[in-house]
């Protein structure tokens, strides 16, 4: 397939490399990141999706996405499917789906979870909004970019996932943290604390798959000093999103505001930056009850 | 083995069934519930406790505990075990089990997960502080009454699992509930938000194997109406023994804090009473951004 890759950072970069080791023509577009080998640089963003049957973009935020696409789309031929990768808003992911529909594109929203680590491997996980004909269209390209593909629904549908998961998670995360800090102080040990939530009722992923104790459970982040992993001001940024769409559709998330207040508090005012989003145990053990 | 039970309520009757269906020798007392089949009733705690090898404690809060215990530890014969299987505050296990231990007594506190179903089925999870010894006396009662069983620690550690565990799951069953009242609110529907979310990173107990959403995942009490299951005023109970344990030791639990309010208000000031605690959904359904 002629693909157009615009955005190729951290996450584009090694997600352009699979799908041209997985036999398509990548022509790419950045402002500032180097092409990876084997994909055609273009000019421009306009240039890029110009011959292109889908247009991949992978942005830092809603607004770079809708300036992007305003070059891409009038650029784009007709038929083609624009397929947004970015984390973004779910407001700024339906109106670029609206503007490429009405110019007759296909459009898809499909951020990913897995992280660098997921890009570089393949084994990123696809959340998808959009029409049925245009994810058949581009399936082939998840397949290709990662290892799991889930359609969610109409338009936003992937972001409203991606969002609704990640709230979950950063939450998840923090009560995790702030459990073992509290078991700490009880004088329980960290490894019988383990054996105990990971097979009971307060087990999570964030518990089983990626324990933010050194030395306990599986291989994580915590056992190489908390370097990430997944940073926690990319959950910071996910846990806003999540309040963005909140307060747009009125909903109610008292635990997923607190998650966003603590994770800036700990990122803008701590030492959280460039540490894992699990460093919030180390965070909780320095603290007193306020 | 000669066994003394002394509180035989919704929890107690079930468990001191399954130790007379085992082969031992229960005497029982309670100051109101009937004794179940085979359980001799005695005249007060203190005639049951008198000839047991390992007396057993099933009662609502740690006041009481004390209570009965200073009836029970005069009673009881030198070398035999006090067993307390009550969720009391962390402060009270140590205390009478220090009591206990004083009179040359055995000392367990040993917590149990599972509620009424697991207790009648002889599946409950155990969760025990105290010595070794005392620990390899109980253990075939333990067996008889669930299936599992963690040795988490000295006196106290029993309690302090639970509480840490229960904190979690009140933390992350309220996260689960209000992603799925802004997904539906985002136009997600719920069996994509099951899909996504519980194989993702998202997951957790409250969304795989007790999720809050009627007809999407395993059956669960919001599939009959929130009948409990684990009631509300019972997850508020342990979410105010996790407070109460966090503000004697100094821990910062700001998640747990926000969830023993919002059980708090759900039980006392709406119509949580009564309900299975997976009724958060339904609450954050009718709710609004405040």
């Amino acid at each position: 397939m002629r693909i157009g890759f615009i955005g190729l950072g951290n996450m584009g970069a090694p997600m352009a490399a699979n799908l041209v080791k997985a036999g398509h023509q990548v022509t790419g577009f950045d402002t500032a990141a180097p092409m990876p080998a084997g994909v055609t640089p273009a000019a421009s963003a306009a240039a890029a999706a110009a011959g292109a049957e889908v247009v991949i973009t992978m942005l830092p935020n809603g607004a770079i996405l809708r300036a992007v696409a305003a070059q891409v789309i009038p650029a784009m031929r007709p038929g083609a499917v624009l397929c947004d990768c970015s984390t973004v808003d779910v407001d700024s992911a339906r109106a670029v789906a609206a503007e490429a529909t009405a110019a007759g594109l296909g459009a898809l929203d499909a951020p990913v979870s897995g992280g660098v680590g997921g890009a570089a491997a393949g084994t990123l996980t696809f959340m998808v909004g959009g029409t049925e004909a245009a994810f058949a269209t581009v399936r082939p390209l998840f397949e290709a970019m990662g290892k799991k593909v889930v359609h969610c629904g109409a338009s936003g549908a992937g972001q409203s996932a991606k969002i609704c998961n990640n709230m979950i998670l950063g939450v998840t995360m923090i009560a995790t943290c702030e459990a073992f800090a509290l078991a700490d102080k009880l004088g329980l040990d960290r490894q019988k604390m383990f054996d105990v939530v990971s097979t009971s009722s307060g087990s999570s992923w964030s518990m089983t798959a990626y324990c933010p104790a050194p030395g306990v459970g599986p291989q994580s982040p915590a056992d190489t000093g908390y370097r990430p992993g997944f940073a926690a001001e990319l959950m910071l940024k996910d846990l806003r999103l999540s309040q963005q769409a909140a307060g747009a559709v009125d909903a109610d998330t008292p635990m997923g505001e607190l998650a966003a207040r603590l994770y800036a508090t700990f990122v803008e005012d701590e030492d959280g930056r460039g540490r894992d989003f699990s460093a919030m145990l180390p965070r909780f053990e320095k603290r007193h009850r306020g």
